[in-house]
């Protein structure tokens, strides 16, 4: 018997329009505000910090579709279609009446989906005649990623990097290097708002939110220059959907449409991406397709977070946004999945989580590991740590068919591979790793800040 | 206009059979001798170290197409066929008249293409009942496709690895472990051949000599052990034909037959494997197309070596085989394309080199990796160490094209990506990498050695 492993759309079937979910939102998200004005934004609002037609996808609830510009797809031709893969070995292992499948975007040459947008950002920048842009990265896949789209378009970049990967992921600060950007420890002596961080606390090992506070500071400071985000945001959303709309084709090839759909959550990039062209079917046409986000334990925004408006950073340079929040000031645990240490969530995902319309749970660090071992060992690709957390959530689901004796249809986002994360492997085989649960007093004072907000 | 960036084979054109160049070469491989009686080998005379159907495979001059068992095609299908890539970008750099094509191995999820024999290797001994296996690995991409290719087929599996490259590609040891493999430093205390080296000289950083020393003796002295090798062997090479075979009928796809076809070497599995499915039409046909072996400058047997009967590892533990070699007692410079550092070249493409239908070149460690940045900047993907000594050689024609003013279709085989390579980017950033030559003295010294032999 040959069964087909793996399903790949030609280069003529790539997608060439991006979906935008807002315009199949009965309920929108509320605004995002001026916090000086609490008014609304405009589109304008947002020009001194991204390029025009960026800011216009931000705010645009409008239009379903938005295509794709050419540039963009020749460059997207470098990696993609990504497989869409059929989970034999993970099937076998688990002993499931499940079909698993997953996408797999970590075919990409920066390892992980996050370059769908940067290739993007790249563009209009380059396009809008700017010249330098600036950016933060957790783990350093959007980062990573960037640099690489930034040498295509021939942009100059400077990349906070939140600091505790800059130390424990030398070989990501290599990879932008190679490409050409100049990488930054967050928090840094470039910016005030770093310089601040540092006196109060000198050995803060960074946050997400603090090194979009610096990456802004640049950004507004240095001429022709923009600054660029790898997730929360909803045009970076709306650029992932090139994820799904792929696995929707890939989906009907291999016959079969997805019961759940799981994404691991860290802004909500890849989960978005993965999701939203599927969940149009339950907003249009009644489908009841599950979607899972799966967030780290010691970053639980959704699952234990406010509902809220609260700053995208740390510092307090951005909008307002209405969101699943820990608290902007939030310093996550040291976990290795560096990318989900954020404090907040999106704000399309946050009111479609707020509507019931998707799901999110929580993952402890060790199971995310097991999971993502048993992957490496019956599928054969090492994951992110980032995305063992959606093989975690998948591996729950999968073994509650079994229990369950109902087969599903499961498909996950492999947001990236893990390859350039091995000496995190490497302290979990020594029993080095544990588990960081947030204690409810922690979750209480941090979310008090909130309070002095709206 | 729409180009085609990447020509894809689906599944069911994956090829269901290697191609034993042999049967075509009308001036055969000399025969491979036992050491004792100097009588060539038999089949059975390898039954101790490897399976009988690769012992078979070994010697096999006669069948043109050996079947791929389904249980192989089944693993292929994980990462095959491997993309075809024509190098738009890195043609636009060096504003060259040459179209240039990669064959792109580094998708495999081990990263190169020594999963291509791993895999029909680990099939086979499992097939035969052989429940523990032992190999060598010098950079660590054989190693660490083994340790995936024994997880799959549910063998144990040791690994020597090159001392230098246990300490320079920490990564590569914490994938073979993630993978289930145990790996050893070589030289090491566990074997008389490593004893016996350390003892001569404590700071020896090993070559893959040694380590395939150990691993044979390790091998031999364990109940229902296999030894394995990822280079230099005829049924290696074998089993990499998958990548030319499918690249010929990719390169029909893109309407073009390569005037030029270039591979870096070591012991040659990966320039045997793209090159010899396009050369049987120079050996039966009368095509001119031109095959290039890369070699580093600093290990330099085909372009210096003698061709001369030697051992295939440092101890004088295996059969004499007819080769290209510098001397199996040979301690190449520690370059960072640990695999191409071994003293000999496989008999066939030996016999081949020596009948002038195919050539070789040296490429200096500096040249390599700024080839190697080249195409990372251009092409996205970041290269092996190896792999870059391929892309410099590309490099040399297309210029040499752009001089000519002829277009020219050149085809290399990107073999690996360098994502778990980066310390050596950083250190080639740094200026802290040199060129290694090989002075005339310590060749005539080293190949001094090899008088005692025949």
């Amino acid at each position: 018997m040959t069964k087909v492993k793996k399903f790949i759309l030609s280069e003529k079937e790539i997608p060439s329009q991006w979906y935008n979910v807002v315009a199949d939102m009965k309920s929108k998200p509320m605004p995002i505000l001026n916090p000086g004005t609490k008014e609304a934004l405009k589109p304008e609002d947002l020009y001194p910090l991204f390029t025009e037609e960026l800011a216009r996808q931000e705010l645009n609830q409008t239009d379903r579709w938005i295509d794709i510009p050419e540039e963009i797809i020749e460059k997207y031709k470098i990696y993609r279609s990504t497989p869409l893969v059929r989970a034999y070995g993970l099937e076998k292992a688990l002993d499931t009446p499940a079909h698993i499948y997953f996408k797999n975007e970590s075919v990409s040459p920066v390892g992980s989906h996050k370059l769908n947008s940067a290739l993007a950002q790249a563009y209009y920048c380059k396009q809008q005649g700017v010249t330098n842009i600036t950016t933060e990265t957790g783990a350093g896949q959007w980062g990573t990623a960037l640099s690489f789209a930034a040498k295509m378009f021939g942009l100059d970049l400077a990349v906070y990097m939140v600091k505790i990967s800059y130390e424990q992921k030398p070989y990501r600060r290599s990879l932008m290097q190679t490409w050409g950007a100049q990488v930054i420890a967050s928090p840094s002596m470039s910016t005030k708002a770093g310089r601040k961080i540092l006196t109060d606390n000198p050995t803060y090992q960074g946050s997400l939110g603090t090194a979009i506070s610096e990456a802004i500071e640049l950004a507004m400071q240095t001429p022709n220059c923009k600054y660029t985000l790898g997730s929360v945001l909803n045009h970076v959303s709306l650029h992932q959907t090139i994820i799904g709309l792929e696995a929707e084709k890939q989906m009907a090839m291999a016959g079969e449409y997805p019961d759940i759909i799981i994404g691991c959550f860290g802004g909500g990039s890849n989960f978005s991406g993965i999701s939203y062209p599927f969940l149009r079917y339950n907003l249009t046409e009644g489908k009841k397709t599950r979607f899972i986000a799966a967030e780290p334990e010691s970053c639980p925004k959704l699952t234990r977070g406010v509902f809220q408006y609260d700053f995208g950073d740390e510092a307090g340079y951005t909008p307002l946004l209405p969101m699943y929040t820990l608290g902007h000031t939030f310093a996550p645990a040291h976990i290795h999945a560096g990318g989900l240490r954020y404090h907040g969530a999106g704000t399309i995902v946050s009111q479609l989580l707020k509507d019931n319309l998707i799901e999110a749970i929580d993952i402890k660090q060790l199971e995310s590991f097991e999971a993502g071992v048993l992957f490496a060992r019956t599928e054969g690709i090492i994951p992110a740590p980032e995305s063992a957390h959606a093989i975690a959530a998948t591996i729950r689901e999968a073994i509650q068919a079994k229990e369950e004796g109902t087969p599903k249809t499961i498909l996950f986002n492999l947001s990236g591979h893990g390859l350039v994360d091995m000496s995190a492997y490497d302290q979990y085989f020594a029993g080095d790793l544990v588990n960081y649960s947030l204690s409810n007093e922690d979750l209480a004072k941090n979310i008090k800040v909130l309070e002095k907000i709206i």
